[in-house]
């Protein structure tokens, strides 16, 4: 058992749904933070670098124009999801290419000999697409599941419920089983990062999740594969209100909680560093004969 | 700001209360974990390890001969505390001696360039003297700040909390203050942590608790300097049920809560890597403006 090469992937994608004026921000800023962390700006830089973890960024459906980059992996499946109000964010084929470039990652980075894999997504609209997960997924409402992600205002966030309780109702017949789910209200990110458990799980490489919308799609992956929980840690409890309601899904208590609300594999990083450490007590611990400590 | 000099520094003691059956370890254990300590065998020596941590162990007041070693620290103020069921752990000389100790220490490794500090513990029979302690510090019960420490059973409880009473009666003139509380039913090594917080403060440098007994020479150096609070953060939670008492008094939120019981200064070296973490986010990270990221 070790933990000495973490990798956290962090997947990026736009949401159609932001048509519907779900968010506190433009969706140009998906693009423009995936900019960012390629010049090591952001957050998730600034833990990765301060923790030893190699971060890999993934264009899995922006909707902008990003240039070619040696540290960007293209694996763009369209330029974002619909709009998830009036007809399925993707096609079953957008689906399966999402899945299937999550299920890759993970496995090209377990044959690197990554032996720790974390996750992590920008995506502006994304909450919105989680707490439609979470709606459809547990059978509660709205409501319940909806916070106000990266910032959303009081009528913000009427327009978010509004948008995922006319999803629920469009989609009906299609959210019966976490792949129609998926397909429906998720987001190409989203499908990714279940394909990514899959993958880490497959090669029995333990994954940390992040906040609300990666655990998400921890859920999915779960609920479509009940082992991928063996391999699945969860790392912090965000203060987005509906991530509870996964953790509690997933039966996990997270590593951490420290108020965070932030995603971008940001709690998977702080995770990161505490689940080396108890890798490294089983790994390089003295035995209490072996120490010559008198036992009781 | 920085923190990329973490040094955490482990006080070991013995007590002279263990005389009154208070551990369900013998004495012998505390000598015996130094030599682990220095092999690199115990818990914090793996944590350290992991965490890029430096770890600096001291002899403040064991009770057993030590071989010199270039990795031991060899400040021994007494072999071990007086049982303070029947006199005062300490003599005011040799509480000034460990309160000393554990400021030059702090100064030193401020010199040194350590802009981030830590502190632990080892002690067989310790968890009595921070219970007494928090009884004394915040009038609450032996039956109430008393848990199990390193894995007393019912017998032993009883006998700690019988111990703490009968000095709660004998020293209550000396129990008006901190330092009589420190001298009375202190140890050389809580005091040494609690000189080590005034030195961490004077040089302010962020000085990082650990679990009950840490926490314990914590709550005394705020009472006697509030000052200090401005410099320290609470590492952890501690499963030992009187640690409570001493947040609370600090008016501090640990930062993990992760049911761990160890001491060591093992609480302390994983909040090490989540400040860190934040210190890496307030000095690395690019602002919305310089990332060009729309505002709202």
């Amino acid at each position: 058992m070790t933990a000495n090469r973490p990798r956290i992937v962090l997947f990026a994608a736009d949401h159609g749904v932001c048509a519907e004026g779900v968010s506190a921000y433009p969706q140009e800023v998906t693009a423009q933070m995936v900019m960012n962390f390629l010049r090591g700006g952001a957050a998730i830089n600034a833990f990765a670098r301060s923790g030893g973890i190699e971060l890999k960024v993934v264009d899995i459906g922006v909707a902008a124009s990003l240039p070619a980059s040696d540290d960007l992996v293209a694996r763009r499946v369209a330029r974002g999801t619909r709009n998830f109000c009036q007809e399925p964010a993707m096609t079953e084929e957008q689906l399966m290419c999402a899945l299937n470039a999550g299920i890759e990652l993970a496995l090209e980075s377990a044959i690197a000999g990554c032996d720790l894999l974390g996750f992590g997504e920008m995506g502006i609209g994304n909450t919105t697409s989680a707490s439609a997960i979470a709606a459809a997924l547990t059978g509660n409402t709205p409501e319940a599941v909806v916070g106000c992600g990266a910032g959303a205002d009081e009528a913000c966030l009427a327009r978010k419920r509004s948008a995922i309780r006319r999803a629920l109702d469009l989609h009906a017949d299609s959210l019966q089983d976490p792949l129609g789910i998926l397909r429906c209200v998720g987001g190409l990110e989203i499908a990714a990062m279940c394909g990514f458990c899959f993958g880490a799980a497959a090669r029995r490489v333990p994954v940390v999740t992040d906040g609300f919308i990666a655990t998400s799609a921890a859920a999915l992956a779960v609920h479509l594969s009940p082992s991928v929980s063996g391999y699945l840690f969860a790392s912090h409890r965000s203060a987005e209100p509906g991530h509870a309601f996964f953790l509690s899904l997933l039966d996990q208590d997270p590593l951490l909680d420290l108020a965070m609300r932030l995603g971008e594999g940001t709690g998977a990083a702080l995770a990161v560093k505490v689940i080396q450490a108890a890798v490294a007590a089983f790994t390089g611990m003295a035995t209490f004969a072996s120490a010559g400590v008198s036992n009781r």
